[in-house]
């Protein structure tokens, strides 16, 4: 392999998500903490009208130090792959610059989502390296509010632990529900995917 | 919603394949000669040792024009969501302008890849808005090699279907093949998530 030419290919954070991460200096340490960040970014998401309910970051799993922070993009980028975890996720690679966060010498990296992920999340989780993920939302309150998370396998817990990769469910999940509520309020796009038209 | 500031996130391409797709003006008519070029591009990805032995193109299913190709990046862009379906959709968004490439007023679009999804690429597919996919190898050949296709439900080819994309397999599946065989005889690293270390 050639380290080639080509450009890395971040998703592109709006400026007050930038700022935001940057004033957050001090690692959080419990789920609850961490969890608390990820659900003022898809509300900050919400009120500024960027995109869909939802927030997601990257730390280090055991001091909690904040590495990359992603929200829903895809309607602002054009680009239906913008979900949160995808964002946050490709952007602790670029931070720690390797395409796997569990690289050996690595420390263990965590990845918290303000909802559990859909099939595409939930695919590229294992892909990542990231040793353990915590979810606040259920899948079920994102589809009650029209979501489509996908073709997801049933036993998805199960082959995420299969992976290597531990599983913290329901961690503030009303509050994570809230932020879906303020979207609906809003009038906010839900969009998805066919279902057969 | 409003248009905010949040720069587009296509992943950039090579000059090499930039140059190919320009040079590709005529029509693929047949799923055939649209696979050839998708081929194509996996085995240049090789010899140029740019990333792992997959390509992918979107075409207008109906006309066969070329909308954006994909080539596997995850190495040269430290980004394990670089799949060369991933690429292609991205980019093919970015062409378009539109996270939806079946919205109202567009023609159908389809994606023909050089392997079968893995578990990412197939939650990813619904939500492009493609309405049909075209593949070369099977998951079981990619397995065969090394690499880790993740835990893509059972029924995948239905669950596809469904959501009202046609799915078309084994379009020169030994030409795909082929392509992993080169790569490996070249010792291209196969890059996988761990699995429970």
């Amino acid at each position: 392999m050639t380290s080639s030419s080509s450009a890395p290919s971040p998703f592109n954070l709006p400026a007050w998500v930038e700022r935001l991460v940057q004033d957050q200096k001090t690692p959080l340490v419990s789920a609850h903490d961490r969890m608390g960040l990820v659900i003022q970014l898809a509300l900050s998401n919400v009120e500024q009208g960027i995109g869909g309910p939802f927030g997601a970051a990257v730390f280090e799993a055991q001091t909690g130090a904040l590495v990359s922070v992603g929200v829903n993009l895809v309607t602002v980028t054009n680009c239906s792959h913008a979900h949160a975890e995808m964002v946050a996720l490709a952007n602790a690679q670029q931070q720690v610059r390797s395409f796997d966060l569990g690289a050996p010498g690595m420390p263990p990296h965590q990845l918290v989502t303000s909802c559990e992920p859909c099939a595409m999340c939930f695919g590229a989780i294992p892909l990542s390296g990231v040793r353990s993920l915590v979810c606040g939302a259920r899948s079920e309150d994102a589809e009650a509010f029209g979501f489509d998370e996908g073709a997801k396998p049933k036993n998805w817990a199960t082959a995420l632990q299969e992976r290597g990769i531990d599983l913290i469910r329901d961690v503030c999940r009303g509050e994570a529900v809230v932020v879906f509520q303020e979207y609906q309020k809003r009038g906010g796009l839900i969009y998805n995917p066919r279902r057969g038209r």
